[in-house]
């Protein structure tokens, strides 16, 4: 039986009707059809239209998002995972409707194995609460976005943050996953040793799918022990080019630095004003070694050793922990330093990634654009893996200034993409980077990957118009 | 036009006098078929029969493995990639006959970018070569199975060694791939960023795949610089449960170990008669620390104190480069240093990986099992992973002593899957672990498997009778 329902395409958008009804009778009133909720579980992030879905469904377990997958599979309804909804390419929107599945309810710690430093979670849980959990067994997980995401978002978006350098990126840090495909079949894809060549990754194919596969209903996580001595501080440089010709020497010496941040002079600013850090307004890095007590300090005097020899000013350290939380939680707060650049601009954040030797000329040229086309975006990187952010000040009310953001970001991408690099090194493609898929990685390939998701799911109900968008 | 050959089964084995005469017309003298070259390019290592190809195609070009790849598919005929032969579990046996496709002539180092920590090679460098050509620029590949494999085969098998714990495995070192598709596209899985979330993840998705999806002709590996300082040595125990105990400890307390290596009392007497070590012969570990001069020191200093923590013998370093060589050599030696025990077996390696705590009770069971089996089989393990391999002395001449050995294999998969372990570390599937993966992963993993199986390899001519055999 298939039902148009005026909201959806038929073609993409399946029987929504009768699909709620089943929905309804199965799972009750975790089924919500409230506008409000619905538009808070599309898109609210960028410049990209919001897409509510038609309804929002709250699962409790895997049960629960078996039964929901099994609905949306009969009626060919489109089903958009859903975790905390700060992801910035648009990826939990529903341009076809269908149903958002929240997995926020999903926050259950399952174990945490200290002896084997792993833990299993469900993906509603939230890095910042894992953290919390996991401190007093002298454990923490590294992988750290700068919002308070859900690790099942986090693993669908293949996210890293600041501490990459040293830790990997989400790709790196996940042992196996639980997972609904949308033929129904509940998979586990790897045990829980520390490493495997028992057939394919199937681990790695879930990480960064970005919902488009299936469902993640479990992730066991590798963990770390916290480390004995951090050292953090801030070096300030007269050039972007002499910070990135130290980040380049800094890596290449071995030095296992566990984050080094870039900020571009306009950051800095941004960030004076709105944590007081009282930085002279140059580029910046923001460092921190991790190691046994005269391990990291011996790694902080050899990294202001390279940096001296590149013309930086002296390297300041942050001793005490409240010295060191105030630098990092100003770091993570770069997207609120910015809003009172442009009052009234929403602040869009976007990444690409370049080879290390590439990444000086890419921010270069990157602000060489921002002043000529009159922006307002300061820079941020994760400068050790290559990768960097700017966050333009849009009036998204305005056409005019929404068509300069998007000229920009393209002219950023493509910028990158001549440099070997990639159009985004931890956000993901969602809507807003499916064009960039075909310059980056040539049709042969985007082939491969459409292969891929056809495999899996041949109805295209999963996260449709994401990704390939086959 | 399909001829049954008689060599093969026609249904799997394609129409090889057809195909044949395709590459000889295309190919020329690059197509052997000797029998002796044949059984060379089959199963050399193991008690699993030598199943030769029908013909050896030697590449020298992306151009040769897509004309082979072309012909292959035009026939229905079995392509194996083959590297250098040293996998251990019948990876490039042909059990339905073919073509072993020999990349051994493509190796070339197409580039090595050293500000950018990388390199791009052919699949056929091996990694001592690779290492070679590093060394003068102050760079190294940490990946480092016993034998000199091809880096192709490395990355097809998902191999590691004793760097792993520090540096990761292949799964963790490689950026991109350029692949051979079975229907004749070329792709690039990525470009050079280090990291990227720009769709799913193709390059994970061959790493392991044990040329079951493709054919691998050009490698973007991940390049580390020499560490400015390394610190050696080795550490008895009185107890495999004492060392696996100060493994956790270690592991856990955040000592980044760049190397910690098992030696059961059973491979030091090993060891000690065919490298001259003079070692006690108890349990040992082989060690070693990477970082700046005080670092390193100190990560030994913290080592010491916990494994005095649990009854060790004094960490005795071997601080000259010759002395540390030495070392290591013996530890890689480890295959030659037991033929002695039992003069005209052959020594047959497996491998398992379990969760931490649970190594010392796996290596203790299978230890008692030797025992009680009346086998001898020295262990060695990359224990900071949980990875650990026992070397079987096996008479594969006589079915009694096969049988025995087999048994003593399964019943140690079998405990490592109760122990929520994997069947295999980093030895891969082959042939001769697909029996265990039902077991290891549950049905619906392994139809998920054929899913992709299927999907990129549609006429199964792509090493079939491997991993999933579907």
């Amino acid at each position: 039986m298939v039902v148009a329902d005026a909201k959806v395409e038929p073609e993409l958008g399946g029987d929504f009707s009768a699909a709620s009804e089943a929905l309804l009778n199965a799972l009750g009133n975790k089924v919500v059809m409230s506008a409000a909720i619905c538009a808070q579980h599309a898109n609210i992030t960028t410049y990209l239209p919001n897409e509510p879905p038609d309804a929002v469904v709250y699962a409790n377990d895997t049960r629960d998002v078996q039964t929901v997958v099994g609905i949306c599979r009969e009626f060919g309804v489109p089903l958009i995972p859903f975790g905390t909804g700060t992801s910035l390419e648009g990826h939990v929107n529903a341009p076809y409707g269908g149903i958002s599945l929240d997995l926020s309810r999903m926050d259950r710690i399952l174990a945490v194995h200290a002896d084997d430093l792993d833990c299993v979670i469900e993906p509603g849980v939230t890095r910042k609460r894992l953290n919390e959990n996991l401190r007093d067994q002298g454990l923490f997980f590294p992988i750290d976005p700068g919002a308070d995401a859900s690790l099942g978002g986090m693993v669908s978006t293949r996210a890293s943050g600041t501490n990459a350098v040293r830790y990997g990126t989400m790709k790196d840090n996940v042992l196996a996953l639980k997972v609904v495909l949308p033929n129904g079949d509940v998979i586990t894809t790897a045990r829980r040793a520390r490493k495997t060549s028992a057939g394919y990754d199937l681990t790695r194919l879930f990480v960064g799918a970005e919902g488009t596969l299936g469902v993640i209903t479990e992730i066991t996580l590798r963990l770390y022990g916290i480390p004995e001595t951090i050292v953090a501080g801030v070096c300030p440089f007269p050039t972007i080019r002499d910070a990135c010709d130290t980040v380049i020497e800094t890596i290449q010496s071995g030095v296992p630095v566990a984050r080094i941040e870039l900020l571009d002079e306009v950051q800095v600013r941004a960030s004076n004003g709105y944590a007081k850090l009282g930085l002279p307004e140059t580029p910046h890095l923001f460092l921190e070694f991790h190691g046994t007590p005269a391990g990291a300090r011996e790694q902080a005097e050899r990294f202001a050793e390279i940096a001296a020899a590149h013309s930086a000013g002296a390297f300041v350290s942050a001793d005490r922990p409240e010295d060191r939380n105030r630098l990092w939680q100003a770091r993570h707060d770069a997207y609120w330093s910015v809003l009172p650049l442009r009052p009234g601009a929403k602040a869009v954040a976007t990444d690409v990634c370049v080879p290390l030797s590439r990444l000086a000329d890419c921010v270069m040229e990157t602000k060489r654009d921002i002043e000529e086309m009159g922006l307002i975006a300061p820079i941020v990187g994760h400068v050790g893996d290559g990768n960097f952010h700017t966050t333009l000040m849009v009036d998204v009310a305005d056409p005019a200034d929404t068509a300069k953001a998007k000229l920009f970001m393209a002219r950023m991408v493509e910028r990158a993409i001549a440099m070997d690099g990639t159009c985004t090194g931890e956000h993901g493609v969602g809507q807003g980077k499916m064009k960039y898929l075909a310059a980056e990685h040539g049709a042969a390939t985007l082939d491969a990957m459409r292969t891929l998701k056809r495999a899996f799911d041949p109805q295209n109900i999963m996260n449709p118009g994401k990704i390939v968008a086959v």
